[in-house]
């Protein structure tokens, strides 16, 4: 399986290419889109998801990672197998808490090049092809390599990482690392704790541990992003329980 | 052939994760993208959708639909046969429809629980296996049961239900329950019936038989919702011919 | 392999219906979404943006491309075999790029018609049956014909043609026909041409040769489109060197 993690948006042609790649080269292997709309030109926030959800991934799968704004200038590329997950992208810290909180971890360089590479697609031009052959069961690319290393970024980040389409807003925090009773704090209003939506009245905040282990803030049958105005990169405040 | 009919968003993670659970489970198994957005936190309005469109489906087709505002609270979750087509999703009124509609329907409890089920995410956890099992042949899930009914729902609904990406606003009216010379009310607004856009003047609004059966608004060259302020739940006004 | 180019937003059920069609006619032929935001209503603008994409793909690939403002109104259907490659769609201009930059083409009229053609989905009805047939490897539709021409349209367009979701804007220039030194000017602005974004100061302007040989205007970190107000349609003016 090849799992796409990207900021391409959906709707351009930039997945169609990349697929259509894909396809070419590894027509037999499914091809999901997890997410398309990775925050643009961030990769700490997306370093922070990517982790969680690649977690729930199987050993052997793909994950093609792109957000990008370097593209064309000297970043390296990477392949990295992590826990027997393989990911693929550019050198620029999206990997960090894949690698941090890996059990295993080899990094390989991208030295390989293909016959034409834009200035400004690696995605569908070098890591698309890298990544349909690592699906393919092929070995990974040579060297061996140290990916450049964010140590000042924190193990959880207290801020929000992305807000999805009902406007919940996800941040880069493990709710299993919050102490029971600790609110979350957004546009100066503290939120508590609850299992499910159907938990707090409607309309009224809750935060969560979502389906993939993020502390989640969202309203019952609202828009969290709406009310309190949190985009991706917004600080959240953390209050411990006393 | 899976057919899924959500609220998720096509950006976000959610879909992804359904589609990976079926890839897994069902990997010859084609998975189609009908809806993504439909109104969320609004089963009633769905429903009406939802029965248009299933329509043009076929027998052993499996319709994945999600509006679930309620998850991880008390209502149940089910399988429906309707016609031969299969559906799967929560017990809210999302198929009040499709049973209404159906010349025969039989209904089924969902009381197998996967090893981990998340508090939030049972399209992911519970609906997609589920799909997953009826779309290769195997039997419902026992016991048959009786899903809540929802016998205040009219049969056809004056209100729009879907506004699509041009702006064209589907109701949850069958143009053949609509007398001939029956005008549309909007905004104040009384709009004549014809048959396809370029029937009326550029920039004119009209309301047609959609390729699915339900009538809707548009404007020739333009966005009936901006012109009108059409949102889902936007009501709609029925002029017969006098 | 099929590639989708058309209006109808992703979200829909317009694609998902064209995808079904497809997956019941031709279960093996890979579908792949290229844009499903061509500017609506615009055949025009989507005409440079199709002819700049589909050299990318290989002859044998089925494009099937569809906005159609004129749906269900006289316009013709056609089938045209440009350098080996098919597409099918409307005849209303979309394909006049792609005819006028082919070495070799063939066209046809689509005079095939469905036991059930809706008023106003063609891209379902007519078109979807036809491409997946020619995916297949069936014959072109007979009598081959003469579709309207546009001689009046430039070889290449001063103009957005696509806005991307970073807010960058694809023009109908293509790069190569750019004399050295060329500027383009939006907005009041004149933009001198980089290799790629990292080559100009963060939150900077450039334009650049895009992946598939247009002139796209740009911001390092940001969205020009948001910046300069373009749309698809604006008007970019030319600044050759002195």
């Amino acid at each position: 399986m090849i799992v796409l993690c990207t900021d391409f948006g959906l709707t351009g042609p930039y997945l169609g290419q990349v697929k259509a790649v894909l396809a070419r080269a590894a027509p037999a292997v499914p091809v999901i889109d997890l997410f398309a709309d990775l925050p643009a030109f961030e990769p700490r926030l997306s370093a922070y998801l990517l982790a969680a959800y690649a977690d729930w991934f199987e050993a052997g799968d793909v994950i093609l990672a792109v957000v990008d704004p370097g593209v064309g200038g000297s970043r390296g590329a990477l392949v990295i197998e992590a826990d027997g997950r393989w990911f693929v992208g550019p050198d620029n810290g999206l990997f960090e808490l894949v690698l941090r909180r890996a059990k295993r971890a080899r990094c390989f360089a991208i030295s390989w090049r293909p016959p034409a590479l834009s200035a400004t697609f690696h995605g569908r031009d070098l890591f698309a092809p890298v990544a349909a052959r690592l699906a393919l069961g092929g070995p990974p690319p040579e060297p061996e390599a140290a990916p450049a290393r964010h140590p000042d970024w924190p193990d959880d980040l207290a801020a929000i990482v992305y807000v999805d389409h009902y406007g919940n807003a996800m941040t880069g925090l493990r709710a299993v690392r919050l102490a029971d009773g600790t609110e979350l704090e957004v546009a100066g209003r503290r939120i508590a704790r609850a299992r499910t939506f159907a938990d707090v009245a409607q309309g009224a905040p809750l935060w969560y541990e979502n389906a993939n282990g993020l502390a989640e803030i969202a309203l019952n049958g609202g828009s969290a992003a709406a009310r309190f105005g949190l985009t991706p990169g917004s600080p959240v405040g953390l209050h411990p329980p006393v």
